[in-house]
């Protein structure tokens, strides 16, 4: 199959591989022409605008979005209208909003243009050798490419989740149960670290990856983290965070679902980035006020 | 009514001068001399050791405790028995586990010698202008001392709370609310700082202390605070802790009780006195692992 | 002053009762007239239309509206606007998104509109013999106004919090810090509940309203509940929300801000909405599946 | 290696199986005789007392318990005590607490006898075809048995923890990050069941499984569990727990290591087996008190 491809970061570039891999016809696009040379040398076809990549394809064009969620996606949407007939495709493959891709599913329907939400997990090895993807969408325009989501993921690794929207909403839950995952296994780890015994944390990771109820992927990366700096002595723990987990608190608000571990997944990543908080000051205040209790001065 | 009065720091002293006032003879006692001097200056007697202490109160003598919880206190009752008699009373009026006080509870009575746990709250100007005390302990040996603890407490702010233990009970989870009410002050205020109105947090701390659903003694503080420290620059966000919270939280865990807020006010406190967080480095290194995020070296 | 009242609902009239006692000409409506007549019978005027109200102030008129937050504040301004002149001004009393009131600021202002919005915290009690009153909007439209607010309010009650918005913005967050201060407290009554101490939850709660460190209106509140249902046997524990305490995390996820109290109270109310959950049946099929623990039919 | 093994329980019955498959000769004890022959016809030996059990063993005899947690322990500690020898070993291969294992550690190692505290992970089917273990313990302990703990245990499955009580510990701190682990999937799949598509929750399970971030045996074991009840229906949201994070959570604030996740985790799980709660009356109460707002009447 033809595929317009539109963004060639980290994990944009390791699609358009795997993609290749497969047998399809990939043109890649980025703003950034290095990436786009890149991206030839690994087989697939460059052009350095929209309308050269959609000029290279066959009619009932294919075009997946790997960029950064929000308005640069409806940005690129709107360039891609210019030229784009009833019967293309437009899968975005970000993690973008559900409601956006509510919206832009029914904007670019309105048209006769398909449009698919895929959520790709898996990480950057993943987008290469064989990825998660949950898609949403309708089922006609979903039904051509099944196959070829099926071939980029893994085995058992394609799922088609339902309804338009379903995909990104289905990959921002994903995220949301990540985030909880991530901060149980470091919390354990810190329970480790502070307590009487020398453990060996690549040990303990590897062990625990290896037959124990916890054993996950996640374990794996944690003890490749833990071989490449045994006491993780020269990073800081700032946790950014990108957006799904705040949404899919938002969205649990929004459905009255208690997610207190999601919860506070997130707000502790908000606490790493602050060196002291207001909140600290005022209760460190009050105790001085009632009961004299000393306060550190800055 | 004598009393003889053992620990004289800053709750102790106030204590002492409201016993005084209230007509009582007090004599006390404090490793530092210094404080023996000054609680004299109030009109009350002083002793040098505690057999002097002793042998200076009539019979049934009344052995009033404000010492720091622990270790310390165990002490002082054992170098008392070397000379107390039947009949007499300790009354332990520091922030002890209800645990140790049914112990001693029930060590003491078997000499013969009442024991009873007085919970004192509403800080240093309460135990000088009128507290707020809950005691528990066997009925017959609270009998003759319900006037005193009325006397020192603001009106209505005095508890019998029941058998041996309840009195620290009590006073274990009223400062595990308050733990939960001064973070959830102190949340509001940031949330405020962080927002785009240019709120004087005087101001409003103290129009909230008037009328407001969330009017109280904590809510007054707070503006006290403010009226110091506009925006609270000066000191740092170190929320220390004595123990009460972590004591509410393990009796919550052993009762089966959930306890989200007191938990969470607690672990907030924990956190505030790491400058980074091993959980963090973890999350951060993982982040790193799956999706190429950047991680900040130290 | 004059002043039009829109909704007299458990708030609404008792601060018409309120402005009435201040010596003020009020003219109030509400779609139930039953209310109306309640009203004049106050020494309130009685209106039945929005026009009727309208027509029976002077220029310059103080438009006041107590109803609940949403979509129909929209209708009853669209409403107004019918007749509307510039130099009047509308008073938002109640529970708005402050993102509205921005909205709605900004809406009539370009109409020659002016547009307070005002928090008002106290409950019922409070709105009758002393509110507590946060105000957002212009100078200039709350300046011939300030007089009111303070009347309505108990003494330092009553604050002018800066820009528009900034009243809303500061009743949301009031909101969330009760919140938390409820929950804590809940909180420390099931501990106390749970404990093996037969306490007096009443004799409890009237204690800690007297003198110590949590001392608030929400305790003399838990006192006076308990004095009408020793137990709270007669209830159940649904905590319904009206939404200020979600916007609260909302907006605290918005600015980056870790309140994790606040989120946890609210998580805790949602959770109590349900009689169990699909959390729970995930959770005790899988130890059911990887340690073959017993689960509970249904 | 002769290996004498107490407890024929779940865990028990097949870890003696897995022994036996890899050529050991075990003799099995267990109050339970029905257990034994069981035992029996998987290619051990039976005693049907723990004198019996003693003597079927040649010098320095290995001890394997795998039976609850407490007092239990303790109390076959105790009755083996009457017949070992120093140079005899005992394995606790249960959920033991650390600290009761240091002590056991501690009181046997005096009579020369070697104590390994083993903590097993992965479930029955685990026990079965390859566990995951972690144990801690004197070098010259545990020395003769790595082979056979290696031999139990998946490939890489086993790992020496270090000096007495590591074992235990790190099995504890396991089942905190598990804890947190389920219930992070779990609240996941809760916002998924409130939401607007119709998921399929096997099928999402199974595609997690392959490919994607949080691709896990829990999540494996997820699928399993939808395969057999799709929405679950059959049972109750009941989430016991057995202990372990519980005192994860313990450890976790004696060592004043923030760990919000994990806490939730547990809270949330005592309050699925209350139907109602003491803290939500209170709360639901005070709405009723200062806003009228209505409680739900039992």
């Amino acid at each position: 199959m033809h595929i317009g491809f539109i963004g060639l970061g980290k994990m944009g570039f390791n699609l358009v591989s795997n993609l290749v891999r497969h047998g399809h016809t990939v043109v890649g696009y980025d703003i950034n022409e290095a990436l786009v040379d890149a991206v030839k040398a690994e087989g697939a076809q460059g052009a350095t605008t929209l309308q050269d990549l959609y000029n290279a394809l066959p009619e009932k064009r294919v075009l997946w979005l790997m960029i950064p969620a929000g308005a640069l996606i409806d940005k690129v949407i709107d360039d891609l209208l210019a030229f784009m007939q009833p019967g293309d495709v437009v899968i975005d493959g970000g993690n973008s909003h559900y409601k956006d891709s509510l919206r832009r599913h029914a904007f670019l329907k309105e048209k006769g243009i398909g449009f698919l939400d895929c959520g790709t997990s898996g990480g950057i090895s993943g987008a290469l050798n064989g990825a998660c993807t949950m898609v949403g969408g309708d089922p006609d325009v979903i039904e051509p490419l099944h196959e070829v989501f099926r071939q980029i993921s893994v085995e058992e690794g394609y799922l088609y989740t339902g309804p338009a929207g379903s995909g990104h909403f289905c990959k921002m839950v994903h995220n949301g149960i990540e985030y909880g995952m991530m901060q149980a296994i470091a919390e354990g780890f810190e329970v480790l670290e502070k307590s009487q015994f020398p453990y060996d944390f690549e040990a303990v990771a590897n062990m625990w990856g290896h037959g124990s109820v916890i054993r996950s992927w996640l374990m794996d990366l944690t003890r490749d983290a833990f071989s490449k700096d045994p006491k993780l002595d020269g990073i800081k723990g700032k946790m950014f965070s990108s957006g799904e987990g705040k949404w899919t608190l938002e969205a649990a608000l929004d459905l009255g679902v208690p997610t207190p571990v999601i919860a506070l997944s997130l707000l502790t990543r908000y606490r790493s980035l602050q060196d002291d908080t207001f909140t600290g000051k005022v209760v460190a205040a009050l105790r001085n006020e009632f009961g004299g209790h000393a306060v550190e001065k800055k």
